[in-house]
């Protein structure tokens, strides 16, 4: 691949070869990322704009995604989720302008689409049958489908507190599905010695450097919804294990270092105050975080030991961008508020941004002028509790006026 | 409107002039079904064809479909839902060619959407604030989601029996929910006294001619997706209140007449054994049908006195279509199968017209070089009960190989 240099270690700084299987460096076990060479793609881009790229998909940004083919598989669609603008609820929170980036529109309905997506074709590279991951949900629902679509088996762990309707949807897909009596860190651990053990492909976001190249295409998309030009201020979004985050900021880098969008827009990185390693770290001006419990209903965010804290911590310092902790109930406010106003029906980790966007701007974090874009990272179907908890119960009547009437009174 | 000639009466045959507001004619109270100027339409495309036409969502169809612009509200993108070639279903199948048509990946998740996005339209036509309707669901939902984009009221009234998360989900949008202690029956007279009394816009699918008109959009995306030539042979649908199956027949015919297609697929009709009051009487070969139970877990399409059986029968006859009912069973094996080979989750309606094809195929209703098209009506997250029931337990393990490994063997 022409426009891939390597993969450079996030710690030590040493780039390797980027096989279809590279992980950890090989010499010090730090996360790596992908390395490209941005002058090539710059010549790519002169010669085809992207705007006359037919494909809808995630994968009309091959040139910025570290493979050559989308393979021989069959594939679903992934990407292209639609950017709302959102005056009713930028009236209600008192800002400018506020987008919505809703990537509950994705296949299995959450932005993990684009991440399994990638590993699918790198696990069809490496000439491999079966994929494997530990996740709390989204990751493993969409590997699942992803991987179902292409033919290809999967073996996932999944924490035992993981949402009914996630297992149920992983089920479904035909996973061999180990729920696993234990943490997120836990469920990681023996993920981890199984993929080892069996010689699976491996889908831990943290671990395989791909997947964050996959997520990355959420930012190329919104900057070219924007026309690449009048971009956003900032960007919202929640963050749990680090990835998403990672490659919401990676995605702006590239086409900044690619001359295609002239600054980065600062990333506001939202946490649950329950749960909120990353950016307690992020807010002392340190890169060493500490374990935290994982006291929050948003389980797709419910991440005590965050698995890629650096690629996480650098994103907020590179993008000079700000950190918001959200209680529970203000997850559930932005549930209510993203729905009613706009349509939109979040998971509690997908209105979490919403909820630290209202935070911030009531806090004077960011100005009331800004044009701010809050990325709706999965669907409120997949938790239906949660959503049943924000939402409250429905009025029971009898088939009757004389029942209904008195509700209008 | 220029393309639009009015609405006609299903069983008079008089014709009343299209308003926004026209529900039934006012001459016997049958169904209306809108009339177009096929030839002024054929202007138009002659002018500027369909394939150069941007918009990616159903309103690029605007020629086709009884509006004179989308209004100035802001809306859900509906609309542009993938078509996935199925190989591995069609080979499990035995059939030559399989195609999913996955409308479950609407905004709120189901091809109502369609539906309710111009409902919304209309109601804005009509200088309506408040929109109401009865329904099952997925109507519901859709309805909630679309009207809340735009900044309208809803009022909706769902039969007891609805499952929680798609309840939740219409309450997340901000809609006043009724749950009627009651039959779909009873449900749909209650709200059709209400909408009388507070003089609200009318969502109710049979009552409204328009919402069959934004359903169709599924047949002209179908054909479109075909290149609008070597169309399939069949396409299958689930059917409950006639009103659906309605619309993928005009789709189609809207083509035909117009010259873009040269012949209409045959409509598989898909419909429960626990109630299929459609199917009886198209298989029995009259128009006369008869209330039944509702005694499926496919609650999408359990009406057993469905308000729009003229539509639907003269679908099915005026394609030269064929009828199937699938148990209970066989739609939770459809759901399986919709899954493990083509990951896509299909709630249980949206996998019965699956569940159909295997049935027809099977019992030599259609032959097996056929090329058909299977239509997803439904995400499966909106009933996440019935997956559980499809899908069985996850293995449940402590974090440990040895706890692991045995079951590996």
């Amino acid at each position: 691949m022409k426009h891939v240099i390597g993969a450079k270690c996030t710690l030590c700084g040493k780039t390797v070869s980027a096989e279809p299987e590279t992980t950890v460096c090989p010499s010090c076990g730090g996360i790596l990322d992908i390395e490209y060479d941005y002058d090539y793609i710059k010549s790519v881009n002169e010669k085809e704009p992207l705007s006359e790229i037919k494909d809808r998909t995630m994968w009309r940004y091959m040139r910025y995604l570290p493979v050559q083919s989308t393979g021989s598989r069959p594939r679903l669609r992934v990407g292209g989720s639609p950017l709302y603008r959102a005056d009713a609820l930028s009236r209600t929170l008192g800002v400018k302008e506020l987008f919505i980036k809703d990537d509950g529109q994705n296949p299995t309905a959450s932005l993990k689409d684009r991440a399994s997506a990638m590993a699918v074709v790198k696990a069809e590279e490496a000439g491999k049958e079966t994929i494997a991951c530990s996740s709390t949900g989204n990751a493993a629902s969409s590997l699942a489908g992803n991987a179902a679509a292409a033919g290809l088996s999967t073996c996932i762990f999944v924490p035992a507190r993981a949402p009914k309707g996630k297992v149920a949807q992983l089920m479904m897909f035909g996973a061999r599905v180990f729920l696993v009596d234990g943490s997120y860190e836990d469920t990681f651990r023996i993920s981890a010695e199984a993929i080892d053990h069996f010689g699976w492909y491996n889908r831990n976001a943290a671990i395989n450097p791909y997947l964050m190249e996959g997520k990355k295409t959420v930012s190329l998309e919104i900057a070219e919804q924007f026309g690449f030009k009048d971009l956003p201020d900032y960007v919202a979004v929640s963050v749990g294990d680090g990835c998403t985050i990672g490659g919401v900021f990676k995605g702006f880098k590239d086409l900044y270092e690619t001359g295609v969008i002239d600054r980065i827009p600062r990333i506001i990185s939202v946490q649950a105050s329950g749960c909120c390693p990353i950016n307690t770290a992020a807010a002392a001006g340190t890169m060493e975080w500490t374990p935290q419990e994982e006291n929050t209903l948003a389980d797709s965010i419910a991440v005590g030991v965050p698995r890629n804290p650096i690629k996480a911590l650098r994103a907020i310092r590179d993008s000079n961008g700000i950190t918001v902790n959200v209680s529970d109930d203000e997850i559930l406010a932005a549930m209510r508020l993203l729905g009613s106003t706009s349509g939109v029906f979040a998971e509690p980790a997908g209105a979490a941004a919403t909820a630290g966007i209202k935070k911030a701007v009531e806090t004077g974090l960011i100005e009331k002028d800004a044009r701010i874009v809050s990325i709706v990272t999965g669907n409120g179907l997949k938790d239906v509790n949660n959503a049943i908890r924000a939402s409250g119960e429905p009025i029971h009547i009898r088939p009757d006026m004389d029942d209904l009437l008195p509700h209008f009174n």
